[in-house]
């Protein structure tokens, strides 16, 4: 596998959606998103969405440009209308809105519509540790994403729909980022490109049946995830979906029945932040989520682990090691990445 | 087991904790949320609680009467003391306050401080849908009750930390009500009283290894419970642990290191409510949320189950069923009733 520095895959990147359309500020705030997500390993939100994201362009599902507009707002809240620009563009917006709304009044949300992919979840609660706030997020997304079956049901009706927080620490923050059912779709993919099975308890084939094989979950007829926990505590994952579907789509007014459903590629962004200094104090709430890490990584080792790890742990380590040794990039997504430039006039 | 209508408890948890020194409004509050738990058979929040909270107010760790006061406050934000009296009270006091903020801000939340056992999480969230807001609640707990182990350690370094949300529908609302374990500790107790193993991958013995034995849970020396998605995906469930434990601790100021651990029986709660008037609207959000209720409830049954079971359906169906035929009550819970009467000077 050919490998990358980050900063050629971020010029790679900023020079293609350039040539797409997208302003000089646009190319290199979705860029060096997609090479960060690359570079904490969590390839399957990295640079591997920059075809998909040209493609977008060009079909016209992404709208370089478009205006960012908070539709209504108060103190504490806003509903922001991303216009069907960059969803990664729209995002870092709605991180500006909700931050500087918390900061203000202690405590603030906002929620999206007309907001395309926003790539890795964790990226925006983690954003505002920087500010010495708390954050928490959750993306849904429209219904041909709807992958994921509901607790006792055998059709897909929700999608994997994540749910991210992210706290400040005198260290590097902790950063929770995880999807709500038992595996990611990308991951069943590349399982049956490899030929490997799924693991088990994570997906049912189109009658219902649990399967390992990747292929009866593609079909035709499609198969489904499971929500996660099943099979004996499903039920949790499940109504952690719903969470997510209800912050991202009931809450900004935007139906997602059969009927009513949006056309278009979406996600349905809520963003949260609260800010410590309206309850203990912000330095305290760093040293105390500090203190509380520290503790919690005194348990002794279970048996076969290396010991505790923290959230975010583990991605921070494939950074370290990425920026110094280089990102691998599949040699078909640097063919689309190099032929999605070819189709917009450049050559990467 | 004998059998006792729901106002015949209610009777007799109301005589019990006046008998103790509670007043007539506390007394009947703390009661009736305890039947209401009963009811809806979540049997380990509901009556058996009565003769521990008696407990409680004979050893001073409850103090009938405290006073729940606003210690820092925003238009969207409470840090509330709830002085140490019965927890049920209090919580139901941290409700009043975020309803109001969140109807006048459209967003609002607290955390508290000195607030004894709360029961079911998921009544104050349900309490907010009342007032067509949604809600989203969490509690931790102090040291001793550190039964789960972080992902990759097997010391206990987390309480089972329940997460709850609610929203309005055009019925009855949904409420999600879930611990961040395998499962509780309640029900280890439970299992090791008939004598039954507890499900596979649920519990550690005190050396780490797997087990299904609820009498090596408890030793001495002590396992743990393994943290909800174990073993595959513990990550998940550890997380969301350490967001209950950051929202219900680090949050307010109060430590949770061994070194500065506060003393006595304690739930942090954090209670958020959201007026989705703020946003699309009320009255469309409890539409969408019962639309989309409805949408998910189309799915096919998986093989062997009755169909889609929504957040909270099973305990309304309990609590129809009760309602009619009666609440069972354990002899042994029974008997530590009415002793707990006899101390206090009534017979019940």
């Amino acid at each position: 596998v050919p490998v990358f520095s980050a900063e050629d895959l971020r010029r790679a990147g900023r020079r293609l959606l350039a040539a797409c359309g997208a302003s000089e500020e646009e190319s290199g705030l979705v860029a060096d998103e997609l090479v960060e997500s690359s570079l904490r390993g969590l390839d399957s939100h990295g640079v591997v969405r920059l075809a998909m994201y040209a493609d977008h362009v060009r079909d016209g599902t992404i709208k370089p440009g478009a205006p960012v507009t908070v539709v209504k707002e108060s103190a504490s809240t806003a509903l922001v209308d991303c216009g069907g620009g960059f969803g990664i563009v729209g995002a870092l917006k709605v991180v500006e809105i909700v931050a500087e709304k918390a900061r203000a009044s202690g405590l603030a949300c906002a929620t999206s519509v007309h907001l395309n992919h926003v790539g890795r979840l964790g990226s925006f609660p983690e954003k505002l540790t920087a500010r010495g706030l708390f954050g928490l997020a959750s993306t849904n997304s429209p219904r041909h994403g709807h992958f994921v079956s509901p607790w006792g049901g055998r059709e897909g009706r929700l999608a994997t729909n994540p749910l991210a927080w992210a706290a400040p620490t005198d260290g590097a923050p902790l950063v929770m980022d995880m999807s709500t059912s038992m595996i990611a779709e990308g991951k069943i993919r590349v399982l049956l490109q490899e030929g490997s099975p799924v693991p088990e308890g994570s997906i049912l084939d189109a009658d219902g049946s649990p399967t390992t094989d990747p292929g009866r979950f593609y079909g035709p007829p499609r198969g489904t995830i499971l929500p996660f926990g099943s099979p004996r505590l499903g039920y949790k994952g499940f109504g952690l979906g719903l969470l997510v579907e209800i912050l991202g789509s009931a809450l900004s007014g935007v139906p997602l029945t059969p009927e009513g459903q949006p056309s278009g590629y979406g996600n349905g962004l809520f963003l949260m932040a609260i800010d410590p200094e309206a309850f203990g104090g912000r330095d305290l709430f760093r040293r105390l989520v500090s203190e509380f890490a520290a503790y919690v990584s005194t348990s002794a080792p279970a048996p076969g682990a290396g010991g505790v790890i923290l959230p975010g742990a583990l991605d921070a380590a494939t950074r370290e090691r990425r920026l110094r040794e280089g990102i691998p990039v599949a040699d078909e997504t640097w063919r689309q990445i190099r032929e999605a430039g070819r189709r917009a006039g450049i050559e990467l």
